[in-house]
């Protein structure tokens, strides 16, 4: 009963089916297959408006080409002092830039506010002393669970385009704050000024690849060539591409973060006193004391304490695929606590 | 009827029933699963010897960072000039270790020789002005579908050594040459003196990931975070040491590697007066005038020009699942010519 | 009168003319000459241990060199929040090491302490998903004028050596601070577990050259190449190598800075109740209304405002060349307020 | 009586000077200084035209910066297989842009011609798996002591512009270059197509700065963080920017350069027989035996043997302030071989 990492979810069998399908044909390699020729066109549907999507293997893959097409090696990236790419991928950033610096800003929730970015951008000087930022990297959902409205990415995107910066955004959970929002997907990202967004499959019933979107086709012009250098362009793409198609063209990715996010909810309501963060997606941190956690782990339960929300705090995240029976055996555990 | 690139190749039905065979599985991410943990023993056992083995997305990723892990940035890597790394990789290498050098070397055939580096290294110096090599890049079956003896990498291996440099092994097709020398693995490895390996799979029936090998533990240190860093690590890791798995468990790499080598040599046996290098892998590089070429594109067959070996030369590469009938159909093309 | 920076401080008459007793001989190039070659015999004698010394052109230079040499492109650096390194050197250590990471802690009066790196390391993990410290940065005398101790060095040096970290120091005023201690060098570089010095010589009579110091040769070894490829090795070494050594042969350094240090004491001395740092070296932090601070400047003293320290401070920085006259009236303005 | 290098050259008087001269202000650090603010100014009026001009402390740190500034971290630079950024500078290009490549084009007497440069491009192609260039480095004088006409130099810049090339020029040693055509710096540079220049001072009478000029403002851009972050950036900058305008404001530049030609020539005009390459500059390459050699290093003389143009090769490098009685004293030498 493992409510670890959504990373332990099984692939959904529509991507499963997909790959196998496309075994049999012999197109050219690389990106000169039919499924990769389609990537740009689906997602463009999906979000209304020219898309270029580039496969690749990670969600810290993604963030860190993102990031390195719209910041110089000499530039820096404000984002919340717990953003992924700060706290899990070993400085990808840095490795994809050849040394940008991460510009690290505190603020409750996860979530960042033009608040916190004014004060701390005023602690900074714009001479040539110091790095200067290039752009605003969000995460959606937050690694807190919590999920922007469309206005709020609009203001802090806002605030960064007033500066010059570009705006990426790390949507691991893009599907869960979309099915949280019940916006259309264009409503949160482009529509509120996003110009490059990883578009995470993976956790939310992928295999093994990610998108990488760019809604603004020049920060895309060195991203070819980018991926390729960094190794990250398959010589059989086809099998990344139908991936991604299985993911976006029937449904798959909001129906899989319905049902996770849902399954949240169900957590949620069991404990609603417990919750150190309104749950918004598929994560739930808790008060739970050390004697509770021992409680809940000798009945077979799994999960990560969560020191960065104190010495109470424990991190549940629900799986796409989790069963309805663990779910519902989770949340009579923490009832009966 | 296409004999462009074995890129072009489908799945082995095993790597696809062992990627659907993890899925249902809920293991701990990246490579905390059972599969993963599987991978040193089981290319240790292929290998005879101790092996750090580390599942990447492509070729390109195993070529630099394997040489990322040996080479500092400062440093030089000896490599024939029509190595892959230096044509076909996008400057990788470059990318991997920010800023080293690849010191090109020429001789016939695609391989190396301990005179042609012997003659490259008489024209430089080893003071602080220029720079140092720290590794010596082999390609296994090289570029030119020429095969290394174990003697002639001991050799060139022997070479690289007296000089301090590791030898790193290009093996995209790796499988092909072994098969052709009907040796071990061993053999032609770190028995020889190779350090590193890039063992190829996706071309010869893998779907998305290769094989990074380590026979010098030491060597092998910094991998972990290199590869997190660059985004290769997948969050999801049984689904590509599954792959890798499949085929060296069952023998399936030897065998489609042996099935690609039997229909290039198929193919040769009906046109010898036209082979510009000798055929020992699956690939063939044959004088056929623009007319010739003409006349069998226009009967279906693809493949490249390939300038590189003059004007009237033409490359066919053999895929592990390239239809009999089709193999047939191009010897007997070419004959009639 | 000028309290901005040390950075406006004239050169002292022994650096000219040893600049200018250089000019006539030919020796060889790069290093290649007398003066280059007498530097780590120089710089043995004044440290009382085998030193390994480079001249190279800034501080900024000096500091991210000297990181680069122990410090992984995916390894981190912990310092001050308020160091040099993060603050005014432009991401140069991310530049130098093509993307490593400052880790950064925050303390009061710009000194480290055991127990604020503690709770930094804390927060973080030793996985593979963040990146890890590979040295300790100290500066020596701090951003805020304050100056460590033998036994406090030795103290964060046995914290960082206990976690196999190297420990460089940037010592931009060092001489500030050994003035100040009254020590010998050694007894607060080598002997307290520094391994890497940033010499500072500019600021405190120097022209252009800084010397970058290694008490451990073996971090030095790929110094020579890396000094080099940055454009850092000068090509008439003996300029650089003639600065240096005027500095440190006839105790230039020493005397220098107990000029500016004993000037510092003046003024302290002057306003004891408005110093918001203790003053150690050649820098005051006074509590200073803008009121205050217009009233000075309106009588034609220059300085800078200091809003790292608050909205009432401001810093005033002595030269080794600063006139009486001028300390004598800074001092008296000050007391008039 | 020493013929290596020009780095064995002493510092014009002008230049002591000049240094000495500016050691008694005070002004404000890093480049806000009336000298260094000075610099645009006067090189402007010496090319005629708008320049931006940096002072850097090597000619390595010009050439890499300048190009860091027009290519990519992906791309490459098309230059000459004996061109100082590939031979003598460390792979400082590498460094610089964190892994660019250097395209290497061999030709005659050091000098690249757009025949050269065409065969060396057909050999490349345009996709996404080779590196792309994107700027053409030509050497003025060029290592083998020639000299490109204006003409010569308008060709091969409207062959690199005709494909989005920037145009760099590594003028080591300019200054001989100009003496020798008698054009103006104009004709031969931004008039000529040339985008930026490492216009050398140090080899030709200057101490240590030389200049890196930008004809083309949007490629200067990024040049001043990058080279704060190199550390290349003086806290003094007053010193190295005294050095530059004291070399060009008086005209020392051409004197020496002329100097040291005339020097060539008159050693030159006594073995015309033996000259490998004509003499344009203040370089000579000579026919001499391992024999004549000796006999001429058991006189006094010192050069270096020059392998790269055959074992019966010889290097002279004549020095600006090279005494006219070791010249004529070489010549006899010579002549009497």
């Amino acid at each position: 009963m493992d409510f670890n990492s959504d990373n332990a979810a099984g692939v959904h069998p529509a991507v499963l089916e997909a790959v196998a399908a496309v075994s049999g044909a012999h197109p050219r390699g690389y990106d000169a297959d039919d499924w990769s020729a389609r990537l740009d066109g689906a997602f463009s549907t999906l979000f209304g408006t020219p898309v270029r999507a580039f496969a690749v293997p990670s969600g810290t893959a993604a963030n860190a080409l993102g990031l390195a097409a719209c910041v110089p090696t000499y530039g820096g990236v404000w984002c919340h002092n717990e953003a992924h790419i700060e706290v899990d991928e070993a400085g990808a950033v840095g490795f994809y830039t050849a040394g940008a610096t991460l510009m690290l800003v505190p603020s409750p929730n996860g979530k960042l506010t033009v608040e916190a970015l004014d004060a701390a951008a005023a602690r900074r000087r714009g001479d040539v002393h110091q790095v200067q930022p290039a752009a605003l990297s969000l995460t959606q959902a937050t690694e807190a669970g919590t999920v922007y409205t469309p206005d709020e990415v609009a203001n802090l995107s806002g605030w960064a385009k007033a500066r010059g910066l570009a705006v990426q955004m790390d949507g691991a959970r893009f599907a869960n704050a979309v099915a949280h929002l019940g916006c259309s997907p264009a409503d949160v990202t482009w529509k509120a000024g996003v110009d490059i967004l990883s578009f995470g499959c993976i956790k939310n019933g992928g295999m093994s690849a990610e998108a990488l979107l760019f809604f603004r086709p020049d920060l895309a012009e060195s991203l070819p060539v980018r991926r390729k250098r960094a190794g990250l362009m398959p010589s059989k793409g086809r099998f990344a591409a139908a991936q991604l198609l299985a993911m976006i063209e029937g449904g798959v990715w909001l129906e899989n973060a319905r049902a996770s996010n849902g399954a949240a909810q169900t957590i949620a309501a069991a404990v609603p006193d417990r919750l150190l963060v309104p749950v918004q997606a598929n994560e739930l941190f808790l008060r739970l004391t050390p004697a509770e956690r021992d409680t809940l782990r000798a009945q077979g339960f799994s999960f990560y304490d969560w020191e960065l929300s104190g010495p109470d705090a424990a991190r549940f995240v629900v799986r796409w695929d989790q069963e309805p029976q663990v779910i519902a055996a989770l949340a009579a555990a923490l009832r009966a606590l």
